[in-house]
């Protein structure tokens, strides 16, 4: 693997990650200049990108997504929209209501369908943006709630600031290589799982991974009180080996919230958000579906995908693809 | 180019829009089969894919998409709703309401931001789906709203079953080709002046591709009213020009809604829509942000974008990218 | 108590009453005429009103409504909305986002507060309209949804059509007469139950009266789970033991949703809603609270209430009240 | 009339408005405590209800609420949500899609319609609340938005808090009075066009009525744009007119909102909502529908509303009855 055109960065994520340390518990400051708003998405380069792009091989895409629908998982501890859609024009309402005084002939003639959704932002496969979890009021990079977080969202580092993220993709498949179709509700991924999975695939991280953790979970994404109830995530230790021992720009997995519960930490009900977001810089995929990639043992990939650009939002549906590599 | 890889799908194509054109004004039956629900992105393949993955260069990459906010352009004649987004956690109100229950001290730590959001399905950047119209209560390939029409969207067909897209986009810039900054309001792009347009880039269409008609309307994207004013579309010959004499697989603007008004039809107010989706089974992409492709002279790319899965949907958000091609 | 002035009425009652019975299992057919939309609505008049009226004494006012908040009781079966509050002005809000464009120092002295809410037509204290069941696709009346429901509702016999009602309210008080705090859940209240509560209260229904059953569920309100876990309801026997033996003109309870599960009938999942609705042309009260009229023994009133006026709905809240008579 | 019963709260009400006054340009603080919600609600008392109540003659009601449809009038300066119904079940579309698991006979049998809504809280016939403007971050009483106010509303005086209202209504038609059947586009009603108009009425305004000014807006509700554009409004002057000057406990008209624009104060752009709310604890009435009441020359009633109990929100949905007084 070409790891070279990474190396400038990798000696700057040093800095960053020496930065973020020393103030723990405090949020990151980033090594990217105080105007910084999008963290770790800084390690994507048109270098890297092409480093990426130039190994894909053959034509075979993989869809990292998940359906919405009414009834979809969703979190709803403190009361959030769930996922609604509903139909704003049909063809025989058209007929009925005449919305665009039309008249009849014509409204039996042209068959309008239209549909309106609502959703907490956080639902289907998603990404976590740096303002969603902060600590003591301020977000990456010192911005605070008091100066930014207006009524419509933050007015800086929202998810539209995210760039397209185009880097390569690694899946660590910890289920399979824990031997099983799904991790035990409630579990903590390790590091020592990761190490075990990536031997296991033959696989090291580069600095600027995204990188996706299959749980498994996504066996029962259709029934959503089994998918939602104390799912299996990851550990703290964990957190910190794939970003600061490996350089990961993200992370993701097939859970939802990420964590695992209860807390590690008694001061802090999320504290793998608060770390990855808030102090590393590091958004959070959620609800990635690994599915065919697991079935066919593809670990290593193009990850191509962007977040719905929803200016000063905290979260962002996307729909994330893989092209596997040479 | 590259044309060889996709001699197989052309032939398959010349049926295709036989059985579409045999029944005008009637809607298309699917050349792939009684069971087809995508219509023309049945176009591609493994084969196509690879042929334009293969010939990607170098690590630019275009976002193509434009941001969400209260206040963007949206279509309002038929009492849709706007896009709105709200908090419904901010790191201050919790410290107040403590949804969760976890008192006062963790909540000032734990700095929790959410947001929801609610939209009709067709703004932002978007894709049309089949179900989007139709004729005489028929869609695509013959599906009845009657039998497969719920308040919950269409069982048939739903934007959740396109898969992503990954193919060769070109885009064919009229605004420049004619010499303005942005058409005139409310002129209609004729065949002619895509014609003219490909051949000031020197480019010329092959089957599959996704082609994205630049009027320049984005130029006022901010400002919804100007936005929304009788902008620019295409005429419905100009439609043909590229769906049945060129093979293309999407066809998209950076205009909403596609068409130009009024219709030039007696008996459909939105002509280009029903032969688009209907007839000819091709999604159409709306609101495409074209500006840089432009600013660059980027005519030809690898298009690769993915709507959000909505189950039954008509139509979804979606943020492509575009990456030159050698 | 007078009763005289309701004679005229109950000869054109016992009409409906026979009209309605006779076609046993189809939609009743106003003896109103065809064009009515309200159905016993129709048995308010000006001289009802009237005798209702003069029997106010004292100024004692009784609040038979319950609060909407994030996590209140809700019928969620079906993939209904919750009801959701959100801020979309606050005053710090407004300064960060000068939404009118005031500037700083404007914001920051006129401190603006604006929420926006969604919900269920059927979710807190909230009257069921005729449009809410019908059978063999009509309604009350006959009116057919083919012909008469739109995307934004039925354009006839909406909710908006009701008038205000100002009418004689007798509460039955069950769960007292029984001796209990609440009924058990799943306890189906039965006409003797309703001529015991009656006897035990020296109460007399009349026609054209707004009977309210109390079952003592809103002691679990605050508890939504244990709210809608199986609660108690009416028997079908006891509905008609009120709408066509003693006249009533609407009936209500304090539990949701009025009848008791499962189904009494093996081909009606819900009865009491399609016979008072569909087939008695009697709307429906949910959720009202009685807890006051219990503590003070109050079981005869003035009832004055009037649902939002939401063009073609079948439902709408309410807020009724409750004041004695002599 | 009556005028004794309400001697007691008279000179109660005397101390409020000094302190009021005092602290111009501040919020007022209640001489009902500090623990204070609903400010001049407190005038509101068994005796006033009684006294009303025992004036009501004969059996006539008319209803001051307009109707909630898609296109209605809203207030849109600042991005807040239309007010939006939709259909989550309709009988036919329970058939396609069968969200109970009932099977389509069933489905066919028992024909389910149930719909859904959104909106901002003050549209339609409307109150706002206490909290919905203050000064310089605090509302009436002194209740400050730091410590009250969370996501889902504040904590202290919203609309729940609001009991029933029952009073002594007067209309004051200035329209008529002025003879014209709407006043002019911008109009500010002026201290003198509502002493003239009582006169013309022969009625004297007592402490605690609820008076509603009729503009004539209501002529064109339909046509929003025409409704919403440049209405008429109270001045400051009738404001205090009204309220200090006679004892108003509520203030409301038949437009939106209030208010005339541009504003008579140059630091406050609603300074008749900041008078009313934040000064005076004095609700204000929105949207009432009075065009019945001056068909038929009633301008003397009791007035029965309670707005909805939506926790901590700023302003309620409310249908007024008036009922005409001997």
């Amino acid at each position: 693997m070409k790891t070279t055109t990474l190396l400038a960065t990798a000696s700057l994520l040093t800095a960053a990650l020496s930065a973020a340390h020393a103030a723990d518990r405090e949020v990151g400051r980033s090594p990217w200049g105080a105007d910084d708003q999008i963290g770790r998405l800084n390690l994507m380069t048109p270098t890297t990108r092409s480093a990426v792009l130039s190994r894909i091989v053959g034509g075979a895409v993989y869809d990292l997504s998940v359906e919405y629908f009414i009834g979809m998982p969703s979190w709803q501890a403190a009361g959030d929209p769930h996922y609604r859609i509903w139909m704003t024009h049909t063809p025989h309402g058209t007929v009925v209501d005449d919305p665009l005084g039309l008249g009849k002939t014509m409204n039996e003639h042209v068959s309008y369908t239209g549909a309106a959704i609502s959703m907490y932002t956080h639902m289907g496969t998603h990404i976590d943006g740096l303002t969603h979890f902060g600590l003591d009021g301020r977000i990456w990079n010192g911005f605070s709630a008091e100066e930014h977080l207006g009524d419509r969202g933050w007015r800086v580092a929202g998810v539209e600031t995210m760039p397209p993220i185009v880097a390569r993709g690694v899946m660590i498949d910890v289920a399979t290589a824990k031997g099983v179709a799904m991790l035990p509700d409630g579990y903590r991924v390790t590091r020592q799982d990761l190490i075990r999975g990536l031997e296991r695939q033959q696989l090291e991280l580069q600095t600027g991974d995204v990188v996706l953790i299959r749980t498994g979970r996504m066996r029962v994404y259709e029934d959503s009180t089994a998918y939602m109830d104390n799912p299996p995530g990851l550990s703290l230790d964990a957190a910190r080996f794939l970003v600061e021992d490996n350089g990961a720009m993200i992370v993701g997995a097939d859970n939802l919230s990420f964590e695992a519960f209860p807390s590690e930490l008694d001061d802090d009900y999320v504290p793998l958000h608060t770390y990855m977001l808030a102090q590393q810089g590091a958004p959070i995929i959620e609800l990635a579906w690994l599915e065919e990639l697991a079935r066919d043992g593809i670990h290593e990939f193009a990850f191509i995908a962007g977040p719905l650009k929803l200016r000063g939002a905290d979260a962002a549906p996307l729909r994330p693809i893989a092209i596997p590599l040479e």
